[in-house]
């Protein structure tokens, strides 16, 4: 463990992809835990879309990171030294503890996480925040049921990827709409989708035709774009549209492309309904649960996309994300 | 009653608004009922904004006109002729007779109404589809309740003026958009909106500050394009907006604008979901029935905006509708 304490801030606001002048390399003292506090070694790093949102200024369903401050991210780690009475030196934990080695807490939002259950970095995708957005997106805003048609943009991602496998425990037929013709074969033949069209290879329109020939009852939507209004056009009556995320719009330096072919939501007797996993906390121990024994019993296949380097290589780790880079949940190995 | 029956055809698909061209005038000798039919003088049709969709190639909520048909309509009047076992020379009936002085029907889809309740085009408004369009929209689809903030689009229109009355009956606060000082003015002082906003001559999203400080709970969209996208940005969270419409954008010769601030669903919880009335077929008894009741009580005013010349006036009526010049329901009055 270094004696410092490497940390990556927010230098300025990006316009467009974050470039490194957006990022400061900041090298800091250990810090030290008062009373009533903790410090974590983080091990590892979440990388997720909704970073970029956190970076630009203005009202959203969280606070932006400030210029200056360390950058927010998911992490895990060990506990490396305490004064709080309900950590102890040794326990790991899942945080918000930023991009740092080192990370100062009072506990709040933290929960000790069950090693011998999962690797850490699991917590990080399929036990953490991506697959509890997978879990309630798909069973309490899409109200999945089965025979449904579920298709899953970002299939190949952390969040799709376990929507894509939850859809087909619940009975439903699941379709994955991811870049590159690795990735569909990795939906298909590791995780059990029943169909997956290669956006950037295919014609998505003509795909979904041929795979949801009565039309497409759930989208699970991480990408927003293009692909939104295509499936726009392809609903069956009374489908539950689920926005999730927007990656391809996440960088773009005009406006927000909006779906025209919104007024589908009327042909289809659709809904569109805006989702935060936050919301859910009260019930994260039940989706872990549940998630846990899937895992058990083969049903869910996690996989972590592992970026070595360290905290400085968070910048080049993000881009990696908004590359398409990424089979699974991409993390950064800090320790 | 003239020896002969006047007709309006669709002639060709219209690019934007409709064209003289894009009809045919037609005359055509009286209809007669074999057994089992019956012929209606059509008395008042209805104009809607929806028909501008029906006239468009492709496939929709409901088939689209065909060229050379008659233009459908929703339409109010008296049997003259009947070899049908439930419809008597005399009744006065509802129906899509289209735009025609004279209509030969089997019965499907058409139902008697009361004129000692109601004078006949009050049943192609209040009481017709637009009323239970506001109806349905704001207590199924919105399902507004108590102390909710609603906006209501297009609100001196037929569906949108209904549709802050029954919110207000809801015991909701309802703001309406309208364009112009007169319409606005007719909203609050006659229909007892609690605000009104004129998208003609104020900065809609400064007005919705002020009149909306706590965010918007339902918004009821009858015209889509930048009222959307600007609704958008101040709702209330767990918000749900109705798309009814989108009159805006109807005779757009480009595609449709999308609403660019979509991503504001994810930030506010919020929900979009479409709509059409003819799903409700069940229950408009019991929705006619209420809003008769309110009506008898004076809690819900209703207000046709009816324009002579007969059925050869019907293509520059319906440009009324789309230059927004009408308050209340527009009709057109055959008889």
């Amino acid at each position: 463990m270094s004696p410092i304490n490497r940390q990556v801030r927010l230098a300025a606001r990006p316009s467009g992809l974050p470039k490194d002048s957006d990022w400061e390399h900041r090298e800091q003292p250990l810090p030290e835990p008062a009373p009533g506090e903790f410090v974590v070694a983080v091990s590892h790093i979440s990388l997720d879309p909704a970073m970029r949102g956190w970076m630009n200024a203005g009202a959203s369903y969280i606070d932006p990171v400030e210029v200056g401050d360390v950058m927010r991210a998911g992490a895990v780690g060990t506990v490396s030294a305490s004064e709080h009475p309900a950590f102890a030196v040794g326990d790991h934990v899942y945080g918000m503890f930023g991009v740092q080695e080192h990370a100062l807490s009072d506990g709040k939002g933290v929960f000790e996480i069950d090693t011998s259950l999962a690797s850490p970095p699991t917590y990080l995708g399929t036990l953490g925040m991506t697959g509890l957005t997978a879990y309630f997106g798909l069973l309490d805003v899409a109200k999945v049921k089965q025979g449904d048609t579920v298709v899953v943009s970002g299939a190949a991602g952390a969040v799709g990827s376990v929507a894509g496998q939850i859809a087909k425990i619940k009975g439903a037929r699941a379709i994955g709409i991811a870049g590159g013709e690795q990735k569909c074969r990795w939906l298909v033949d590791e995780l059990g989708f029943d169909a997956a069209i290669d956006y950037k290879g295919e014609d998505v329109k003509r795909a979904l035709r041929e795979h949801a020939p009565k039309g497409v009852d759930v989208y699970f939507d991480n990408v927003g774009g293009e692909i939104l209004d295509i499936v726009l056009t392809r609903l069956a009556r009374g489908a539950r549209i689920v926005i999730c995320g927007a990656v391809s719009q996440y960088n773009a330096t005009q406006a927000v492309r909006g779906p025209s072919n919104y007024l589908s939501l009327l042909v289809f007797r659709a809904t569109m309904a805006g989702m935060v996993v936050f919301d859910y906390a009260e019930r994260f121990a039940e989706a872990m649960t549940a998630i846990a024994g899937w895992m058990g019993e083969g049903r869910i296949v996690s996989r972590e996309h592992i970026v070595d380097g360290g905290v400085d290589a968070f910048p080049q780790a993000l881009l990696k994300l908004f590359a398409g880079e990424n089979t699974g949940k991409l993390v950064l190995r800090v320790a």
